[in-house]
């Protein structure tokens, strides 16, 4: 029988949500296509997520390309590590995912377990090639980066990029210097990111290509709070921490037990379940699921899952919100030999004693002649490292005009003297909020996905629904399709997302657009010649109220908005 | 002397427009990362041509992979013809596009020349590396499609599309489908494309990595028209075409003396006019150029060039019109054997005479007995052609369980009938819009940019600003900066692009929103504590009035949508 996630794709594809890229070649599996319905449903979940990240939280935009240079991922530690266990049949050659077929054939979760764990794992179970019972190779490491070269020839090569977190890394020093040289800040991307993955089927939850939309918010290590979180330190959370024992727990007290590390994740994981919520997500279906030790990507330091219940595939992670610590930057200025560092002003100077080393001119004078101004040069630049190192030794050896020269305590005498710093140098850390775009639109579809009569009624969050509202003649006659087409029309106008349908009974209209999860349906009849109203059908309870033509618009404005209900007109 | 250009690009780096791509790691030339103002003017451009196409013309929009197997783009013809001439020095292995080359040392104009008569100018110029001197290599194809690998090794060869045009070819049936088998409709695409480029050094104009806008829209082949024609046949073009003598002419002259070859097409350059004008270009810097045959891509049948004038590189093209004919659906369809075709109703059904066999009862009982039926049954569905078949050779062949059957005239008779057609299967054609959004960016800055007493003034067309109104305390004091705060929270919740600063005197404040195109800066003073009163600044004039903070949001609501200018507030 076809389960929810069947049912959600055979409507994608005859309504035109989503597609199978390439199907007339074969098709291609991880891609798809986003019809009309999908693309504004996408642009739709989207525009919400910049609601909430641009601009409540006010996190700048910014787009990077999605190709990159070689050391761009060798320094984040994509081309050592961003790799999955491979194994293939050495009869049929046909490559597996290595975790994958385990899971699959023993039924088992595996988690974390090394290439040679796993290597072991198919020899003792005697796992065979699932297509044609052939033995396997051993299992080896293969990176998910789609690889190309930039210009001509093989010598540059070039990655698209597998996340688009490593753009805001790189620009640092550009991001840091707009906004005027103070933490905390985060910047915010929304694009194309790619894995090259082994063999994906489980349609937009495993993709090859996929929109990723990302905030990087880069703090000051000794400072991870929010300003917001008092706000919303009494929300509670439903999480699974490490230790496997799934609790119920306001982000106030998680933070205070140190189940998450500090506010800052807190608040963010917060954020991100109203966000689920606003999307129209149930609460019972979201949980919050800490990484494992092992589980996690090497950059991070303690990462959460969103995760939303699914039908076939059960827990599905959305959004990983992580603390990448100083990871990230630091690979990328020992890579890069660019210094990408922050300056921290203490809240008050503070002073510090140093030694510095005086040039003893009575002696230097007699001794080195015209030499002594070049010498004393030296000794004035000399470092606090020079400094150390004499106040050990008792000497400093310079070097004027390939010439050696050992200076010791006759020529330099030690002083001390009280230094006012400011504040000092750091590398901030980086929380980030990452989320998958296209999961989170199948999740919708799958949770809005309803039978009412043995049809399909999609209950999306009405301001969500690709198609707001329908605009129905009652039957196809000239004199009433002008009416409804002129309602059309202005809807269309106000920037509403209409559709406009003569042909077919009303009762197949109707099913056609609450298939889709058009919320709002609006009749004119023969009536509405007289008095000037039409009827409007609320979706989700199929009550019908009558409104004046005039007024239309604002309802339906309102009825999205969620500022009226249909009971309260 | 710093040129129109150096100096966009200067404010463009220093203020977090647009940035030269992983400058730590020395940068790669051809990718551009934008900065927040950058990417929010780019969104509002992509808006503007949203509405222009999806809203106002009603082509849907669709998002699909920037990745595509070999097959499409071997299809599509840009495996064999997306090529570039190309030279390398043979000592210091430095590689040129060819004809770039010999442009820019012989400081002519060239179009369409073949490899082989490239080569030989370089022979006879005695042209050599400009950068060694070195004597150059023969010229040869050099491919600018990033090529990569889908899934594990090297089997399957995938491109990152060079349009986006070609996954709406693929998506034909499914489209054609969706719009319920109806001509014409058009699909729209808004995303990145991609160049492989030699050498690019023209900053955002010649970027390896881009934003295209296409619309393709899918006519019948004799229907070339649009419905909106007639109100727009008196608008002026100023046309360079194919003969080289520039014209002003009205789209409707154009297409009646045939200079532009069907009105949709007309419609599309006129539209594209329209949006240019309404995103700031003046009209006196916009042309449409014509491509010379023996420029234009391998499928264009027509094609016209939307350019603006710039300072540095003249005429640059920054949108094509193109029609593609029915190139690319024949050639998937050829490519894939798949059908890509649209059913084209008669307006009235046509009578055809056909002939068709009937089975001659009486011979073929007596002879066949049990077997009949079956044979009956195979005379019956025996197509055209099987018909044609037996009237040139007098008998047909049929297969009944293994056993072939010579069926001559004794056992079957021609009739005439006269078959209702009610229409065929035709090809449609393409008529394509393509906007580069990047170059139109840039064109936008260029034009923009103004010197006024010696500082920037960026004249963007108000609406696109990125950031449309700045609040100011007239000087950093609380009681100020607390009005000024309110105002500003109050425009960003009601959705305005807003800043807010409180540094530096009121003149340095002013003149920073200036370089970044901010129409409006509200002022706070003291006399606002008393009278509840701000003074709002026009960018353009530098004029001020006072008006009610109440009545704030609403004055710049319409002064930036134009409904009412500082003159008649």
């Amino acid at each position: 029988m076809a389960d929810k996630h069947d049912k959600v794709m055979e409507l994608a594809l005859r309504r035109g949500f989503f597609w199978p890229s390439f199907e007339i070649y074969g098709g291609v599996s991880g891609f798809y296509d986003y019809g009309p319905l999908g693309a504004t449903l996408k642009k739709k979940i989207e525009d919400k997520w910049r609601e909430f990240y641009c601009v409540k939280e006010g996190y700048l935009e910014i787009f990077s390309p999605t190709i990159g240079p070689e050391e761009v991922f060798i320094a984040s530690g994509h081309v050592e590590s961003f790799v999955d266990p491979m194994v293939e049949c050495k009869k049929c050659r046909t490559p597996f995912r290595a975790d994958h077929l385990i899971t699959s054939v023993l039924d088992i979760k595996l988690d974390g377990l090394s290439f040679k764990e796993l290597e072991d794992l198919i020899r003792e179970k005697r796992i065979k090639c699932p297509d044609c019972g052939g033995e396997l190779s051993g299992v080896w490491s293969y990176n998910l980066m789609f690889k190309t070269h930039i210009g001509p020839g093989e010598r540059k090569v070039g990655y698209l990029r597998p996340e688009t977190a490593q753009n805001m890394f790189v620009l640092f020093n550009r991001l840091y210097s707009f906004y005027r040289k103070k933490l905390p800040f985060g910047v915010a991307q929304l694009g194309k990111a790619y894995r090259n993955e082994i063999s994906p089927r489980q349609g937009l939850l495993r993709l090859r290509e996929f929109s990723q939309a990302e905030v990087e918010i880069f703090v000051d290590p000794e400072d991870k709070t929010h300003k917001g979180f008092s706000s919303v330190a009494n929300k509670k959370l439903r999480l699974l921490p490490r230790d496997g024992k799934e609790i119920i727990i306001t982000a106030g007290d998680a933070v205070k037990k140190n189940i998450i590390a500090h506010e800052l994740l807190a608040y963010q994981i917060i954020l991100t379940q109203e966000f689920l919520l606003e999307i129209g997500i149930p609460s019972q279906k979201i949980r919050f699921r800490q990484h494992a030790q092992n589980e996690m990507a090497h950059y991070a330091a303690d990462c959460w899952d969103a995760e939303v219940s699914t039908e076939r595939f059960g827990w599905v992670e959305v959004v990983g919100i992580a603390d990448r610590t100083c990871y990230d930057l630091e690979s990328h200025e020992k890579e890069s030999k660019t210094e990408l560092k922050a300056f921290k002003q203490y809240s008050k100077p503070k002073k510090k004693k140093k030694e510095i080393l005086i040039p003893n001119m009575r002696e230097l004078g007699p001794r080195f002649k015209q030499m002594v101004g070049e010498i004393v040069n030296k000794i004035n630049s000399i470092g606090d490292e020079g400094v150390r190192d004499f106040l050990e030794s008792g000497f400093i050896e310079i070097e004027i005009m390939g010439q050696k020269i050992k200076l010791d305590e006759r020529y330099l005498e030690v002083k001390y003297v009280e230094e006012t710093i400011t504040g000092e140098k750091i590398t901030p850390h980086v929380i980030e909020p990452s989320y998958g775009i296209d999961r989170i639109l199948y999740c919708m579809l799958e949770t809005a996905y309803t039978e009412r009569d043995n049809k399909v009624v999609l209950m999306l969050k009405k301001p969500l629904a690709p198609i707001e509202v329908a605009v129905f003649p009652l039957i196809n006659k000239p004199q009433l399709n002008e009416v409804a087409k002129r309602i059309y029309d202005s809807l269309k106008n106000e920037g509403f997302y209409v559709t406009y349908d003569e042909n077919d009974s009303i009762g197949r209209r109707y099913a056609r657009v609450d298939e889709i999860g058009v919320p709002y349906a609006i009749t004119v009849d023969f009536e509405s010649l007289k008095d000037d109203m039409v009827t409007i059908r609320d979706r989700d309870t199929t009550k019908q109220f009558r409104v004046h033509i005039k007024d239309v618009s604002k309802i339906i404005k309102n009825l999205l908005k969620g500022e009226i209900t249909i009971e309260n007109i």
